[in-house]
């Protein structure tokens, strides 16, 4: 069976994993980019915008671990993109240009349908209109025996928690302070019962939790 | 001049650094004690509770960096004990039984005066009813060229993140979450800029992060 993954969710010390206001301009909510500048000073996050360097320490290794062994992605509708209510078209194909750095099937859990749609490098978009069980379910399939992990955004991982879904969350607490937006761990019911701390660990001015069920 | 200092600020995922309905049967608020277990377990917090063991690793370092070259202690009427409004009698002298473990002057902003209370092991309460910058200033000279700590508890710590007057904070994440209570860093305006992260560590099961005004 598929463990159900969370990983490099990052948070400010006032408990916001997004900023308030996400938009197009905005997609992490004004002031959210705050929270992922440590993952774009490694060396993993500097591929990701083409540059080369980055740090290969501490925090490089746990940006990787988030890859590592992952067979499928769920997210959310507000991760896949701005648009809300009814497909206008089919033009929006997420944040991430024609190569997804998925390179597997991504799951969008929304409340509206329409056909999957094949990126390069071997990203396809499936649209799940009957939720995140359901979701994940087909995210497991699809994995082969890989992890299916959760990408985001903060609203289904939080449904997620609640709901006793996630096998293992990696934390990153960020010393920010935002003031507003969406909180990573409020309505989470009963969470963490059942759940230990495994692991953390001290990053260059972050720090990082995993939380496992035991 | 004295610099000001908050140590060990236990903080849940949520952002809560006291858990909610506190009283005297729950001093940190109903489910608070959790924030603190992980004090507990080192050498230092065994020795506060009269028992042996306890571990020496990180976390014991940090606990007892809080008390390395702190000469006075200002803390919030709330942190001192339960009693609200005017003081019935003089018979309340905190939690701490006759010899409480700061043995320095201690300074509780509160709106209500009373006489100072010399304790045993060279702790005196002092009541300052003049406002936390008072406080702080008369602990300043009380400490004699040591630095001075704000104790707790989380409302006046907040203040005095909101209004510059801390030099550096010590906060450590716990992985539980307590859904209600008082949360540490909100309405703290624009906390903080001008501060950054000058240390991070990873204790058993918990993170410790440090901030320095730059």
């Amino acid at each position: 069976m598929a463990r159900v993954r969370v990983h490099n969710m990052s948070m400010s010390l006032d408990g916001y994993a997004a900023g308030p206001d996400q938009s197009q301009e905005h997609p992490l909510g004004v002031g959210g980019e705050r929270l992922h500048e440590w993952m774009f000073r490694t060396s993993f996050g500097r591929d990701m915008l083409g540059t080369d360097g980055g740090s290969t320490a501490v925090d490089d290794d746990w940006v990787r671990r988030g890859d590592d062994g992952i067979g499928a992605t769920v997210m959310g509708r507000n991760m896949f993109g701005p648009v809300r209510g009814e497909w206008p078209d089919e033009s929006w194909t997420g944040w991430w240009g024609d190569e997804p750095p998925f390179g597997h099937p991504v799951f969008v859990v929304t409340r509206f349908g329409r056909p999957s749609v094949a990126m390069l490098g071997g990203t396809t978009f499936h649209f799940v209109t009957d939720g995140l069980p359901a979701a994940l379910e087909q995210a497991g399939a699809a994995a082969e025996g890989a992890d299916v992990r959760i990408g985001g955004g903060v609203s289904i991982v939080r449904e997620a928690l609640r709901e006793g879904l996630v096998d293992e969350i990696h934390v990153t607490v960020v010393p920010t302070v935002l003031g507003g937006g969406e909180r990573l761990f409020d309505e989470v019911g009963s969470w963490p019962d059942g759940y230990s701390c495994t692991e953390t660990a001290a990053g260059d001015s972050v720090v990082h939790l995993r939380l496992e069920r035991a």
